[in-house]
């Protein structure tokens, strides 16, 4: 390495990502440290769950996006810290040192510290989860075929999404299309369409994000795929054959052999690490507060973005933790250190301009919020679908998942059914 | 089920799918039993390990390709055994009766008695062998990036394939093109056009069951594509860091990380539990010797099939274990079955027509011998991926594969880079 400015980025998610592309024409040495050796289109990751797409498909090697830019190398390693001190990313086998640092390492999974509910209820933030959410809804189905007792086999037909935000409601009606159309010949003892799927929403209403409306819409979507959504509802206990919930003061017990949870998101360990060594306050789930920069107090060569930044200077709240949002910071940070790096130090904070969010429900059903202007349907599919793919085109080039949605489209075929075996 | 013949067939690979396809019209009851819930495409398994192909892309479930045959159920299980005596087939959790059985479990790898280079190569079997060699190629590269050390490094990028049948030649050829084309400017530490690639074999040439003027083509096409083909070299031990090699009486060491296997089979252990049940004959790779019609001695109402089945009626040498040999005795076997329940009992010994046999080496390179006819290169490269692609199509109906082949071949580019982490 020669003595330019070292730019160290941890994590290629589409904060990391995109803040390592617009450095592309800087004269800085860019390092992107991350544990996996792919971007992971996250949006998507349902898809992978209910079988409708490969891993694959989702996935882009992160040497292979970022091949042509010269100025920037990928390193696969384990962040375990950092210290700030002496600027350097401590890893489990080393150190890099950077003069300016981004954090993008996103979020995982929260149980409200209830740790032994993990193994029965997986979430879903990274590829081996989908796998094995994919694995426990299939297998579910081939138990059911062999089971004799008509009450083990309704037990294991039943499945409990908990949480109604976009990747609950994304499953569930994903689900639902897998039980009626994928599956629907497959069977001898069994009909796949009775399977009991049941979406569970702390709050009054899915899509708490969303105008009401939407939500209303979304909610009669899903009841008409066959899913019963129940709202103001929470999970107070769950063992490997039920689920206990509370609605307001009465407390019930719902058989299944299934739980996916959609329910929380906890900031990633590192954020502790990088709070430990710089003082940066945490909020509750684990997120370092920014200033308006995205910088860390008293740390300017410290960025911290995407799922992992508490970014509250806009509107009071915490902007949300969508890819949208880790995209627009990754670009914000790269325009600032490439104006620090050509003496400009004026600055404007960071500012989130919300284009519209979107959740899609099943096929040819989704829902669009865009200010003003709500729509939902197929057409709002469509913009979905739309949306999704130019992504993929433009930025990982994936002609292929196209053909695949086509496919499944006409077909109602999904194509990876795979139930993998652990090693 | 009522009072119907019963067959059970134990496995879905290609001897077991083919003998189910073609009872689909009798009047039977038909249950296939396999611990997978999908059929694999064996034959392509080499481009999953070389991240040509996802997972998804070369399996199809079971209950898909099945799922219009209405005498049919497909059952998730797990064989252990049979009792021959009152006709059961014996599962980990239960049993299943049957009138006619069909065992067609196929094979897997044979260390010689080395159980424990089972660690250091892996074979390719299985779809997860495939996942396995995959993440251990291309995290041979990642860590070759990161080491600083240039003899170290050197290990890393150094690949040691055992045995020169088509596994072995086309995992060899798969992965010199991974190296040269596909990661050309993917890192910044190393160049993987610098891996050395080496094919071990233990008799005097490669495709050692072809005729001798195509194994030296196919040894020229390896070297072209800057393999090390050594023949008349025989593995005497192997650590996580190096190779011994014999040849003649020559010992040599070989530094590499990186050792795939495809030097042996032997028959999958279901094979000795049917042995023991029925008193059959196991080969010395414990292959049940079957009779004419392949069933077993003295049990007209079993049948085995595939790469469990030791056939030597034809040539006096057994069949070879590849995928039309399975498909054909399945087709027999369904005919069988079939002329019995019409209640005709001559019948004509099993005979293999051997259409011919192809191999690939690499992009637009391949061996084909088909009798007097015998070819190479690009002629012989275009009928291989006819014959796969027609295959996949007209059984699995899988058109995704062909544009992704397309999408490689004009691109040189790998879409399905994943190493996947352990669970």
């Amino acid at each position: 390495m020669n003595a330019r400015h070292r730019v160290v980025i941890l994590g290629g998610g589409f904060g990391g990502l995109y803040a390592a592309r617009r450095l592309r024409r800087a004269p800085l040495d860019v390092t992107v440290l991350d544990r996996r050796n792919f971007h992971l289109f996250q949006p998507l990751l349902y898809q992978v769950a209910t079988s409708g797409l490969s891993p694959g498909d989702i996935v882009s090697p992160l040497r292979w996006i970022l091949k042509r830019q010269r100025n920037t190398r990928v390193w696969l390693a384990d962040a375990t810290g950092i210290d700030a001190t002496r600027k350097y990313v401590l890893l489990a086998d080393g150190t890099v040192p950077y003069d300016t640092l981004i954090v993008a390492t996103g979020a995982r999974h929260h149980y409200f510290g209830r740790k032994d509910w993990e193994d029965h209820a997986p979430g879903l933030k990274t590829l081996e989860d989908a796998t094995e959410i994919r694995r426990r809804i299939l297998s579910a189905f081939e138990t059911a075929e062999r089971e004799t007792d008509p009450a083990s086999q309704q037990d294991w037909l039943s499945f409990v999404v908990v949480g109604g935000g976009p990747t609950g409601v994304e499953l569930a009606g994903a689900l639902a299309e897998l039980a009626r159309d994928t599956l629907k010949d497959d069977f001898r003892a069994i009909d796949p369409k009775t399977a009991q799927i049941t979406l569970l929403e702390g709050t009054d209403r899915v899509l708490p994000t969303y105008p009401a409306p939407l939500s209303a819409k979304c909610a009669r979507s899903l009841t008409r795929l066959g899913v019963t959504v129940r709202t103001n509802t929470l999970v107070t206990d769950m063992t490997e054959a039920f689920v206990t919930l509370r609605s307001g003061d009465a407390t019930e017990t719902l058989r299944c052999r299934t739980v996916l949870w959609a329910a929380g998101v906890k900031a990633s360990p590192i954020g502790l690490a990088v709070a430990q060594a710089t003082g940066a306050e945490l909020d509750k789930v684990g997120r370092l507060v920014v200033a308006p920069d995205l910088t860390l107090p008293n740390h300017p060569e410290i960025f911290v973005i995407g799922d992992l930044a508490n970014f509250s200077h806009q509107t009071g709240q915490p902007l949300p933790g969508v890819a949208p949002v880790a995209m627009s910071q990754g670009r914000y940070v790269a325009k600032l250190i490439r104006m620090r790096l050509a003496g400009k130090t004026a600055f404007s904070p960071y500012r989130y301009f919300n284009k519209g969010e979107l959740a899609t429900i099943g096929r040819a059903t989704a829902v669009a919020n865009f200010g003003r202007l709500k729509f939902s349907g197929y057409p709002a599919w469509l913009l979905w679908l739309f949306v999704h793919l130019m992504y993929l085109v433009e930025f990982q080039n994936r002609v292929l998942v196209f053909v695949q949605w086509a496919w499944s489209y006409f077909t109602r075929g999904r194509g990876t059914r795979i139930i993998a075996h652990d090693k």
